[in-house]
């Protein structure tokens, strides 16, 4: 049956913090650190009645992560296909069928789909990258449109962000530091307010390379809380203790893996 | 000589990592930690020609202890006459009054002297709250115009600092985390370019409770920089080494005072 849902060179990954099993396929799209790291800062809802929606989707990793610590509804929303279809095979895979569904959609259009002002979380790994005509893309094309603002970009995606959410309902976003100060803009612009952030740091020494945000939809437009820095390797060159807990739970269960 | 620069309750504290002698006084103001971590974050000119003005001076430690790892003129502005005083008989103190003049002003007619976009580096250590209906302020004047917006505010500061600089210039502030998306948003709006952040926080563990950062005038508005955090305390309690080498050098003289 498990074996049933794999297609040509994809394989099967496990997070193991989680006990999710994940649809994975390098020629295509493979979740990465700043999946597990959303995943852990986001709060989903938890009433039975929350809906939450994950846009740029890729192949699922935000949200089957989430799903053991939110309850409602989940809907992933993704343009592209191939990574959509993924997604909707380790949903199965994972038994949250009843819970979860994938939306092979532009999100553009998800107000065609969802109501304005109904959705209690929203979760976003974007595209980090500008499309500039400068801009230097992996000539895999799946693997190009994940990285760089060629289907959407940031305006667009705190634009359906805001209409989604209902009034104090939250966001959460991962992208990297050189574009925070955009992003806030985006957020201010369209009646986010940023709450709290997290700095992602390398390691011990270096400018952080990641950050999450939480903003609130109509929240005010002051009180922002800069939690404490995460490691992600010490300075022995291994994942920091909390980076490892995420990967791989309370008991470092497959550390060695 | 030294006793006769000296007024009723007040005191000479050092900053030995700069070998600076700083007159204080519990009455009126003493430097606190926000301007030796300002003052060790900021680059001073280094050109015999460059102008650096100081805003919101105090009793002038900033300006004071950015001397030793800079060249040219510096120019502490402060408004309180008292304050103005004790950081004047500091300079004298440090044998400095070739490089450094204080003026007693309001800073905004601060371009009536010096002329606009003609300063390299302008720093500030301003006051941290919003001044509200709601506010509790310290009884003492000196105390609560140090620490409330009564005189000045976030958006004026921000619009003297970017008269005042050179195209290409440089501005470095130290703030509460929770007022960052304001100062940058103002920055934003009067031609400064945020470049640099660094997060301080009190211990492992803890939010961040400031954050100092580094603008440049009329620079492309992308391109921040997050760097390492710095923690104040360590988990035992004490000073960091790194707050430690900033306060008493690298020998550490005087660490046991």
């Amino acid at each position: 049956m498990t074996q049933d849902l794999l297609r040509q060179n994809e394989r099967i990954d496990q997070l193991y913090s989680q006990n999710i099993s994940i649809i994975q396929s390098p020629e295509v799209f493979s979740f990465s650190l700043d999946a597990v790291l959303l995943a852990d800062f986001a709060k989903g809802p938890v009433k039975p009645t929350g809906q939450m929606v994950d846009l740029c989707a890729g192949n699922g990793a935000v949200g089957l992560f989430m799903a053991s610590k939110s309850r409602g509804h989940i809907l992933m929303v993704e343009l592209q296909e191939r990574l959509a279809d993924m997604a909707q095979r380790s949903v199965i895979l994972n038994h949250l069928d009843d819970r979860i569904d994938v939306l092979n959609r532009d999100l553009a259009t998800i107000t065609d789909t969802i109501a304005k002002d109904s959705v209690d979380v929203v979760t976003c790994n974007p595209p980090y990258f500008a499309d500039l005509p400068s801009s230097k893309k992996n000539p895999n094309p799946y693997l190009a449109i994940a990285r760089h603002e060629m289907t959407t970009n940031l305006t667009q995606i705190v634009m359906m962000t805001s209409d989604l959410l209902k009034m104090g309902g939250r966001a959460y976003f991962v992208h990297r530091p050189d574009r925070l100060l955009e992003l806030t803009r985006e957020l201010a612009e369209h009646r986010l307010s940023a709450k709290r952030v997290k700095f992602v740091y390398p390691k011990p020494g270096k400018p952080a390379n990641m950050v999450l945000i939480e903003a609130i939809k109509d929240g005010k437009q002051t009180g922002l809380t800069v939690l404490p820095p995460l490691m992600t390797y010490g300075s022995d060159g291994h994942y920091s203790d909390e980076v490892r807990k995420m990967l791989y739970g309370n008991h470092h269960a497959g550390q060695n893996d």
